[in-house]
């Protein structure tokens, strides 16, 4: 079949490529729709790997997908040939401690779609376990459906930060992710997220959306706006998803007394960290990794019209375009969220 | 002043009566400017008593309530001369263990507006505790305001109900109360609610909140349609909010394995239940005594644009036609979801 | 192989049986040392069946056992040949979507020992997953090993009781189970339990813990106990081990204000109760099904010295003798806790 | 009366001064018996400051503090004259909104004993609200009393690690308080600590206590003890204790994937931490503040005799040598877990 293949560091080709076609027991055959690309493919074709992860071999690309049931494996029971579904990238093994205990996805002998040496989807058919393929709701699109990937790490966030109904959330952060933790934790119960960056195209995406205030921290000070709409008691939760090793300096001044940091965006190096800042307001800090359990109520919130991920689709290329769609996406836009691929035609 | 006074059971005055209008420390005079007509309230009007609690002298009647602060007593800081807010109507004792963890709801010794001996509301002005007063939202009315004590009953229940993102919920009674319930568990975090009644025209003001679905039992089974929505899991909530006894027979076998039974509604004598079903599921049960810390919840919530209770507003009364709007709410028309009365003019 | 199979209700025979011998991928062989005589052993002897579990067919007896690693199958890393061992008794399937959530205890695929028709472990070898099946730390023996099954229990019930350090406990109902939840609420957390029955000698097994304080219900009102040990508060936690119907009219009066009630006893009819009396409270209930991820949590405890079951093993019978053992066990004595077969010689 | 009063930085007097001696409302009135030294009395008198709060005028040490009640003013019912008791140094405002919430410890407005400009409790008589004055069980003498305070730190942080029964708790540093976390750990529901020091003294001390494993970490790899314990799993907590800046180097390798991080100890500077080190993992980070609600809990442990501070009491002084023990206690000898001194008589 033929693939989007990264063949070495900064080198794209669509190309035939060898792949199972054949789903074997508990397993599905997917026409695939529609794939997103994620920070994490394009890193891997600017910088050849991500930490410990390094393409080595030829590999397809591509984990955030949608597509179609085409054929169904022995003892299949939840899907059916033509149900519409969107897939969890990562398989772990179900019989390791981490799976038996619920916390699938830091079992570490997971295997995940476009992570070496494991190909991802962006090609025409591919076999996945049924127990991670997920229907779509009738108003849920291909393209909402591959943006469930990256939405599940904003659930995931949410579910970590144990929200309470009403609670002030602030996001600092407003890229991809960023939006997409502002609008799991609205869905999840804040009342108002507080999202905050330096670039103006990306607060306006994020205020779109309602129970959203923005803050550019060039013009405004973070902590005096949470201070001001909060009664100076602070947020509930901040979740941090910029990465930038500069905001660990003060964000202790953010949340209120026993509040929560999420942390979603993480610093290259380790950062200078005042550990006694947690202490005096006895903060709880949380981190996520990935997701677990998370698709089935990405979809349920889709579904029933409380999330919309639509605005977050900047622009859709077709497969024969897809490698410039990967150049446009490395020049990293502050206007561009979510860069998608359309496999069928 | 002159204020609602309920004389004896069936007997309702709208007469002078002394009552306080000096706030000491840590307290507010307000200007009263509208107040919800509560089931209790009527209960009172048409029994004379709820429980144990006896109406044996004239008592002013009313407890959701919204109005403008007029006065400030000595030490008060959080609050203004001419702030719009609503009062939260029981005053715990600050010093009792109950309060003191936090959990105020349940100190024996609250003093709460309409139950007997505590006059309540429905009177020109009030003086109250500042720490049980809040600022309304500029977008919130004074009418929002007066219905923010039945919602807080609903965000106490979706609190307790620990809702984890994307949940499915059940309501099972689509009176206001239940209807504040399925709105707190959505806003709570909810990808959707199942209500259920008897009664189509609740249901069809409930149908009318995005993630809403409803069931009138008459017509479906509601096993049946949660089984069906939920691919034969079960509701991860069911709150139950009707108060019939019958509902207790069969009440496991609409949550999940591992769901949550929220107890809202109290069926007026024991029920006859099968504690081996709990445990089949391993179910866990919560229950709500009024709310502690949610008046500041619900007020970010309708502030922000995620919650709007005006669509439950029947109608609305002058002071004048007070005892008319008793009556109107003694009759019980189920269309009806909240009288109110309003003070200033 | 020669085992202690139920042939019908009321008639056991030690015979000649066929049974599985060798290991597959993931599983162990394992020679049983010694088996606990469980309630539910019992019942299939006296009754036939528990609920809709009818032995039609003759069944091998016996669930709770320690015994002795043989043979390993292909794959098994965390066990090897020597390793003396105990075995959980429920293998769920793990790609149920319970098993994927951590609750396999919930799962309704779970084939369980000595629950028609799969057989039980009365028998000189079992083939068992590696999975569930956890080595005994040097300092507990085969005979303790054993009764680490009806102890899961007892964790089970104090995981989900959310103990906090110091919470008082109360236990109604002073059977093994009732003991072994004492037990573990105690080492799970709880500065005190407060074991309450009508038959003397069991309060005197579980007073012999440090901790325990006894409360013979024929002599001494529950309420009056625990309201006097903790200042008229009230116990944080009811652990319900009786299954006396009648518990239930009153079980509110124990718990303290935002107390919890963890039902571990099974009344066989629904019970009358009070819903009312839970929100007044606002008391939590949870229930518990068997147990999940308590066996290496129980072996830590038992190793660590913090916990001993020593004294709960009442007589130990051969295994020529596992008729008379049974026999013995159904005479139901008061002063018997848990009695074993030995099946080494 | 004559008090222990610190003059300024390193002039400590046992001297005349004049103290409140009349209980008012809610108050009582209490003969102090014993007073433990803290290190937080140490750093007052060698320092003259900590961080913030600076000793600036002539100021009373100690804090950690039991005798008897020997007047009660107005209105307390909870406890008598004669009654024998251990006082919270510490007395939130309990209209704060910390306090409403049920946290009050991190009340800004706590006055708290021996924090400049609060008065501490080496002196012969104090006023002290009822509230926070708690009647020590009749097997717990004054001693032991008086390390309720530094032993509720403990409790803290062993309730803000959310502790499931049979958890494999990890300690890093063996003093006061980290042994105090130990025992409040294990208390509180671990099978085991493992406490890890540098000085072999205070290691001997702690493993003294049953459920302790001691590792000189100049002797052995922390992570390898654990390794080689958990089965390579990880410790589901580790409570950091030493406040030392080099153990937050790699203290992600210690605990279990999305296991816990408990804050105590305070490195004074900010410390060099990799973030995404907690995510790769999923951790949690809590933090303590003091102590909210533990005093009763803890005294309920110590009064069943599951928690026994007796251990940990190195040597006594009389009044008169109180200076005497401040000059031993500054000399931080390793063999020194507390040192108390006493006034009666």
């Amino acid at each position: 079949m033929k693939a989007l293949v990264l063949e070495r560091q900064h080198e794209l080709a669509l190309r035939e490529i060898q792949l199972e076609t054949e789903p074997g027991p508990g397993e599905v055959l997917i026409k695939v729709h529609t794939v997103g690309i994620c920070g994490s493919d394009i890193h891997y074709y600017t910088h050849g790997r991500i930490g410990p992860f390094v393409v080595d071999a030829p590999m397809v690309l591509g984990h955030e997908a949608a597509g179609t049931v085409v054929a169904i494996g022995e003892g299949v029971t939840n899907l059916n040939v033509g149900d519409r579904v969107c897939m969890e990238p990562g398989i772990p093994d179900s019989n390791s401690r981490a799976s038996r205990l619920g916390i699938y996805n830091v079992d570490p002998s997971v295997k995940f779609w476009a992570t070496p040496p494991v190909h991802g989807v962006l090609r025409p058919i591919v076999v996945h376990p049924a127990n991670y393929t997920f229907k779509l709701p009738r108003n849920v699109s291909f393209a909402e459906g591959a943006m469930v990937e990256p939405f599940a790490v904003g659930m995931q966030a949410a579910m970590k930060a144990s929200i309470k109904p009403g609670d002030t959330a602030v996001v600092i952060g407003a890229g991809p992710i960023g939006i997409m933790v502002a609008i799991a934790a609205l869905a999840g119960g804040c009342a108002r997220a507080i999202v905050a960056d330096l670039a103006q195209p990306k607060l306006d995406i994020a205020a779109s959306y309602e129970g959203v205030t923005v803050v550019n921290i060039r013009e405004q000070s973070l902590k005096n706006v949470v201070s001001q709409i909060t009664d100076e008691w602070g947020a509930d939760i901040v979740f941090e998803c910029s990465g930038a090793a500069q905001v660990w300096t003060d964000i202790a001044d953010i949340p209120r007394p026993c509040g929560t940091i999420v942390v979603v965006g993480l610093p290259v190096d380790p950062v200078r960290f005042d550990v006694a800042m947690l202490s005096t307001k006895e903060l709880r800090v949380e981190s996520v990794f990935r997701y677990a359990h998370q698709y089935d109520r990405a979809l349920a919130l889709m579904g029933s019209g409380r999330v919309d991920l639509k605005p977050l689709i900047s622009e859709t290329f077709s497969f024969e375009n897809a490698v410039e769609a990967f150049e446009r996406a490395a020049e990293g836009r502050p206007s561009d969220v979510k860069l998608q691929i359309r496999l069928d035609d």
